[in-house]
């Protein structure tokens, strides 16, 4: 079997973490005989720059060529003079979430041993560790709803955007959330704002229904702003958390960095075929672009979700990550996650890389 | 000169240190010699119990009679089986900011010296303190916007809510900012979602104009996701927050939870022409209320808040503060600022008030 992966590295670190993540699956190919096709597509700020527009046709009719895309971040301050929806993150990630309908998107944060000091919460609330995945709607919601827009003149001018959600959009992702809670501590907790919003009226009357049928699994609900607050008291109490787009947005990016390891952290955004975009948690860093230094292990463990979720190569995958938590626990590590005392020990961007491919 | 307060000291542990703060206000009225006047009315769960209905209109118009409104906290568990938009908070706390157009929210949150160790941050985060007020638009966004409902039929039913902003609304609360600012340490954070919201794009416009009027302060935007993320890194480099609604919903209690220390947290929702409403941060905590140990604090600083906001008197409230900054540093602290093994040195709800009072 042969397969195609669409590689959009993207700006800043991107094409640098891109490059290592390429070693990698180059080695998993040879170790497990697998035929990978890649092709290589600008996104983003680059975009902007050879095409002028950051998710160019060619970009877009690559993707759907391929069984899966590869993404590295985008973004920079070269670009942020432009409107909005103009700019390189809101004009690449939000019209290929759309197009491909990627209404499922999950982002894992888990406390690794011995980089619990990495965390920025009390040492006796990191020291129990945690392991939380945000399951996010990603296609509905505020982000999409119609109408957006402006009306009204001078003091009255007024903005408006609308948050939406159907019952099936709410029982598709609600159905993955009480799946992925099956395969780990049984418990999904449902985050919305049901005080407020008609919107998690309906999210919270779906999600039971969805609840029946998972009846070993435990359901609770929050509130969006008591989230954000327990998650700093117990976040080992949390398991699945099931959000719609918008507070999914806040809840993943509050628990990456509760871990203090952004660069260790990927993320999936399926659609129902099975089609992925995988990508690193952390952004395009700009400030430490073409030094190096840039932690690639988000970026390959990303390559190793794309495997697994897309390609249905379970047994790459595993070895993927198991390397990399090989590698982490040698004490491999890049200088971000080190502290100053020991910073002389950190390894480079490719470093890492070349470590990882050769424990594969 | 007589003044009239309406008292709503509701549920759980509301009634309980709602008469700890009645103690300070006497201490206060004799010192200095005023005239206060107090009308007690149900509301939330107790006035559902006595009533009918959480917000009835007999404590409406007791309010409208008030210069200012004294709040407890309002639910329970014996609410909670209620439609959302009877319980108690919902039913209570929206239709008074409504009514009374209550725009302006200011929830402050600084770690007090001595207590740095109730936050759930790192030390080393923890140990710089940090003091952040959240200034939240209260009575518009996606709360009150309309259309909000339901439609179509089966799976295709969808609910919906309007984010709305108008650019008068967004420019009175920013001036508030701007004005709390020049007050501290002049620096004002815009919280958005300009990447993806129309309402978060004329945010930023209608506050880049106000500030244009504030030339001293400094102003920087930021995405509630990475707000979210930025206060758990440097609470410290933070000093006035601006949000809508519902950002400003999550942000205060973000913050409040990061000082580990709820019950000394008090805040105002007030109107244009300086009624207002003044309530603890924390909940009504009905798993402790009726047990003498809750937290006064809260309450008797939002008396503090009450005269110093609504009633102008400065002298009066900056007691109240000094007197509750003294009897904290004389290590007179409730159960829950204390460390295990010191806490039978705890004291409890009234001593807590008597020694307050006393020290006014
Ligand atoms: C860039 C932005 C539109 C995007 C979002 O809000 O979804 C980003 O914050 C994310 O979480 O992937
Ligand atoms: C009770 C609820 C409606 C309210 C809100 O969301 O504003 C509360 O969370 C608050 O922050 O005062």
């Amino acid at each position: 079997m042969s397969y195609q992966i669409a590689v959009l590295a993207g700006d800043g670190i991107g094409p640098e973490v891109m490059a290592e993540a390429r070693k990698v699956l180059k080695a998993v190919e040879q170790r497990f005989t697998l035929s990978i096709e890649y092709s290589e597509y600008d996104v983003g700020g680059a975009a902007i720059d050879n095409h002028g527009c950051p998710l160019p046709e060619q970009t877009l009719k690559g993707c759907e060529a391929a069984d899966a895309i590869l993404f590295g971040s985008v973004g920079g301050p070269k670009w942020e003079h432009l409107a909005p929806n103009d700019q390189p993150e809101r004009g690449a990630l939000l019209p290929l979430r759309g197009h491909f309908e990627l209404f499922c998107n999950m982002r894992p944060a888990k406390l690794h041993a011995g980089l619990e000091h990495m965390s920025p919460l009390r040492s006796d609330i990191s020291s129990r560790g945690f392991d939380v995945v945000c399951v996010r709607e990603l296609t509905s919601g505020i982000y999409f709803g119609k109408p957006k827009g402006r009306q009204g003149e001078g003091e009255n001018e007024e903005a408006f955007d609308t948050m939406r959600y159907s019952r099936k959009e709410i029982r598709r992702i609600a159905k993955i959330a009480f799946e992925a809670a099956q395969g780990r501590r049984k418990k999904v907790t449902s985050v919305d704002k049901a005080n407020v919003l008609a919107c998690s009226v309906l999210w919270r009357e779906v999600v039971e229904e969805v609840a029946k049928e998972f009846p070993e699994v435990e359901l609770e609900h929050i509130y969006i702003d008591n989230a954000t607050m327990q998650l700093l008291r117990r976040p080992d109490e949390f398991d699945v958390m099931l959000c719609s787009n918008l507070f999914g947005d806040i809840i993943s990016d509050e628990i990456a960095m509760l871990t203090g390891s952004m660069g260790l952290l990927s993320s999936i955004s399926m659609n129902s075929s099975g089609f992925g975009l995988y990508e690193p948690a952390g952004g395009s860093a700009p400030d430490i672009a073409g030094q190096g230094i840039a932690n690639p292990v988000a970026q390959i463990l990303s390559a190793a979700l794309l495997l697994r979720h897309s390609l249905k190569l379970e047994d790459a995958a595993t070895a993927i990550e198991n390397a990399v938590g090989k590698a982490l626990s040698d004490g491999y590590l890049t200088g971000e996650l080190l502290p100053a005392e020991q910073r002389h020990n950190a390894k480079s961007t490719s470093e890492m890389g070349d470590y990882i491919s050769q424990l594969v």
